[in-house]
């Protein structure tokens, strides 16, 4: 293949875009990869949509190389099967829903579960016919309520998606395991860095699951790691929880009067004045703090719930919602509070919570809140705490759940060490969906002995589009785009930096000569500054840069390697051969 | 490629689709190619997403190779671009419309002219920049009031759209040109037949446009076309209009009672009974019949429009309502009628009629209402017919419109002979655009003197998925699909037909053997008999079908031929060599 900057449909940018946070988004902007129709939705221009194409075509080799089979569904879809799965409520704003010209509600799918299980239980009866792998590359849709980072959380977006059916539990694992070597040696040919972290299963519900993340600073989604292997998303984190303390000797609770101390902060102060310790201050860790939230559940129903957690950390609320899920995270209003007297705000504490309890409010605390620890906490009046409040004796909480931060150095829960927070994107996720689509659904088949048996599913997606912004977040530099070898849109970015007929016809030749030699090579052939094409050049980001130069009159050119930034000089005779070795070596 | 038919997710259907009226719809389904989704909607399988990509792969091929350059632009757009151009009125209900959570209006693009027309305006600026052709091949929408047909009229489906830019005429021309010539290698390419016929412009404004269609008995578009090689679109064919008559000698026009005559034919019968000229009969075509309609503009203002046509012709309403896009028509109702009390409902004749009149009704007429032309028509009151009405002399029409219908036999108007009446499949379309979107939307550049001049646009496009429907529907025979070379799921569908463990091996090896000879293969390699497989191999189409069965003894199996159904035997041991010969020869 041979571009030509002379024709190509590309124009270089001097300014960043003013709605762009990320250095690679500028930089897919400022060199003509990508341009916005609208908030949330892209175009490609021509050399992006070759990075596209590219990336397109490893995750399509590594899908068919695992023996998955490419379907392809609409994006407009009836209601009827999401309704089925509960999913046309559960997804709430962010699914994009409208009506055809006879009033039908349709949607715009933001992912295929119901249509695979639906296509499935359509063809196939038997457990000879299983397993199976299906997969599509597909635009999905997501009314995002703030589309940022460009290609990163568009509304409009590419996905390879995929789905395992199985007879059997260790059938999906091991379906589960041949997407995850697929999913490993698709991220090594594209050159990307990843993580695989433990995850939540999201909206999806069902359990096993990884995300394969890609560390950078600007991601989007935070995860831990240890020294000792151990990786999971922020939301997956599980707290190690301590064991039973013994309380024989642990003095009654006993109520005390804690004037205007509403707050952890104040209370700590006011009890180290007024009621010290003998043996250490009074830390925000002896506290119990008890966050009063309000769940929407999708069919509208309000629950309020509260959250015990250690006075020294907060709610974290991406762990919370992914704990509630499909239900919806509100604060709790001033109206909420009139409805349930029994919460004395600033002085909630868990005497008068829990399912068994006359509030019947629900009550779930951090791990740490372990039977036998005790506590400095509201005494559900205000200006009233209550100390030596003792889990298990004084209180029964209904549960537990993973909704209190996560802090560097916090222990892993294997045992590997401390943990280090850090910030990734997320490129695919594979996840064990189990039965709950099939149920919904009805996906049955017969099983060995004849019986009817409910087939057991996986989902594996990878964002297409996003995985291009990924490559381009993690390689982009100062000068501009830097693509890895097998996604860059050529091979060769050929500078013709010169307007003398020699070095012209030079950099013609050795562009047709490179093209038949089987390389992709993008040619500046305008009639511009040498600067000029130097600098498009640096910032359009193809691997290996050639100059045809004044140098030619010496036999050389100039090869510089743009990620590296090494340069040396070559023998123009020789650099066919030359630079097939380096580019396909 | 190798796939097995053991492994495929494919299930071959015994019964024809209730829902599908077409033989190639029919086969596509019962062959496991496509399945129905929703109205309109249809969902690819392992083997027809194989045809799709193998299609998809030839359009690009041709575009790249005529120099065009693939972006890609959301189908999910805003409500502006639209807006400006004035489609999102004109659409009426065939836009499917939607709001996101902010309440923000968007549109799922039929066609994307506007972004195009914004992407170039934002990239270049000057003649130098031009010529350009720019084309992506994406998923479009269309909220077709009766969806059918499959593939052929869905409602979401995938077309490559390209857009030419061109500073003048001149280069739209030459622009045009090479689409065409590259629509014309592709769709041989395809294995697809093909008439390029003139054509209207449909809802897109402009001049200059022609239709690939694909001739088929059971194609939704009629066209005509004469022995000496004239072929239109029906909606585009030009009436010779005759030369004016002198009319000196022509008596005054008298008006004359006519009791019960509302229609041509009772006017003809009583014109004869009572009136009868000493020449000949009167017949249908003496009489100008006038059709009173109400055409709705885009913004909504009603206009009654008179059409008159010699009473032995209809108004075709197809070509009516291609001349008067984008207002659409609608039947005149009682409720018009009481409105305009000048129109005496079965006797309105022209001589209250036209822009100049009283009545202020626009009346346009057939060509053949050429002046100096003399009718009996209507008096404009019930039961009275006005006869020797000359055209020019007694009334005035605002001009002519191709309303009439196009009969076999009508001459061509290029004087290549009689037209005969056909039926195909649109496949492609191009189409001089023109400036009409390069003004609405201000896309202009500097030409050669530094003056400002509106690009010149050309539109061109062909249905991607309605491609395989097309293909399907003109190849498939009694037996089921057969697919051109170029566009099959595989080369050879390789029938194991024995459960003899030297058949199986056989099998086996020769489609490994074929595999690695670089050609696809489909190997039925289920425990079936082998009728079933062989009507599984008919149905599902591959060009050449081997069967190695029980005269492997002799050394030899069996290749046929599925377009032909010739069949003949080779050595087993020279098949690989003689297969490759006959499928790449």
């Amino acid at each position: 293949m041979l571009l030509r900057m002379s024709t190509l449909f590309v124009r270089t940018l001097r300014d960043d875009p003013a709605d762009a946070e990320l250095a690679g988004h500028k930089a897919l902007v400022r060199a003509g990869y990508i341009r916005r129709a609208g908030s949330g939705l892209y175009s490609w221009l021509p050399l992006g949509h070759l990075v596209y194409r590219n990336v397109e075509a490893i995750i399509r080799e590594e899908m068919d190389a695992m023996g998955a089979q490419q379907v392809h569904f609409p994006a407009l879809l009836p209601k009827g099967p999401y309704e089925a799965s509960g999913r046309w409520e559960e997804y709430g704003d962010t699914l994009f829903r409208l009506q055809d010209r006879r009033g039908e509600d349709h949607l715009l799918a933001p992912t295929h579960e119901e249509m695979f299980t639906l296509l499935v239980k359509d063809l196939y009866s038997s457990y000879k016919d299983l397993p199976l792998s299906i997969y599509q590359i597909q635009i999905k849709y997501r009314d995002e309520a703030r589309p940022r980072a460009g290609l990163l959380r568009a509304r409009e977006f590419a996905m390879k998606d995929s789905y395992s059916f199985d007879v059997d539990d260790a059938g999906l694992e091991a379906s589960y395991q041949r997407h995850r070597d697929a999913y490993i040696a698709t991220f090594q040919r594209l050159g990307l860095d990843f993580v695989i972290v433990s995850a939540m299963s999201g909206a999806m519900g069902g359990s096993g699951s990884e995300e394969f993340l890609c560390p950078t600073p600007s991601g989007e989604d935070t995860f831990v790691r240890s020294p000792g292997g151990y990786a999971a998303n922020v939301e997956a984190v599980r707290t190690p929880a301590p064991d039973p303390l013994p309380y024989d000797d642990v003095p009654a609770a006993h109520v005390e009067d804690t004037p205007g101390t509403p707050t952890i902060d104040t209370l700590v102060d006011f009890a180290n004045r007024q009621l010290p310790r003998d043996d250490r201050p009074w830390s925000a860790a002896d506290t119990l703090k008890n966050l009063i939230v309000m769940l929407v559940h999708p069919d509208g129903t309000r629950e309020p719930l509260v959250v015990g957690v250690p006075g020294d950390r907060d709610v974290d609320e991406k762990r919370l919602a992914a704990q509630v899920e499909p239900a919806r995270v509100e604060p709790f209003t001033d109206t909420d509070f009139d409805a349930y007297p029994v919460l004395a705000r600033g002085y909630v504490g868990p005497q008068v919570l829990g399912a068994d309890t006359d509030s019947g409010i629900r009550y779930l605390v951090d791990p740490r809140v372990a039977e036998g620890t005790r506590w400095v906490t509201g005494a559900n009046q205000p200006d009233k705490h209550v100390f030596d409040l003792v889990c298990g004796r004084d209180f029964q909480p209904d549960g537990t759940i993973e909704a209190a931060e996560v802090r560097d150095g916090d222990p892993a829960p294997d045992g590997s060490g401390p943990l280090e927070i850090a910030r990734g994107i997320e490129i695919g996720h594979i996840f064990q969906l189990g039965r709950k689509y099939a149920e919904a659904l009805g996906l049955k088949v017969l099983d060995e002995h004849g019986k009817l048996v409910t087939v057991t599913m996986g989902s594996y997606g990878i964002g297409v589009s996003r995985a291009v912004a990924a490559i381009a977040e993690t390689t982009v530099d100062e000068l501009g785009l830097s693509w890895p070898r097998h996604v860059a849109p050529a091979d060769v970015h050929l500078v013709v930096a010169g307007r003398d007929e020699s070095i012209v016809s030079a950099g013609d030749t050795l562009a047709a000569d490179l093209d038949r030699a089987g390389l992709s090579v993008l040619i500046d052939d305008r009639d511009e500054r040498p600067g000029v094409k130097f600098a498009d050049a640096e910032l359009l980001g193809m691997p290996t840069i050639v100059v045809v130069g004044k140098k030619l009159t010496d036999g050389v050119i100039e090869v510089r390697d743009r990620a590296s930034g090494d340069r040396d000089e070559i023998a123009y005779e020789a650099a066919v051969e030359e630079l097939v070795r380096r580019c396909r070596g």
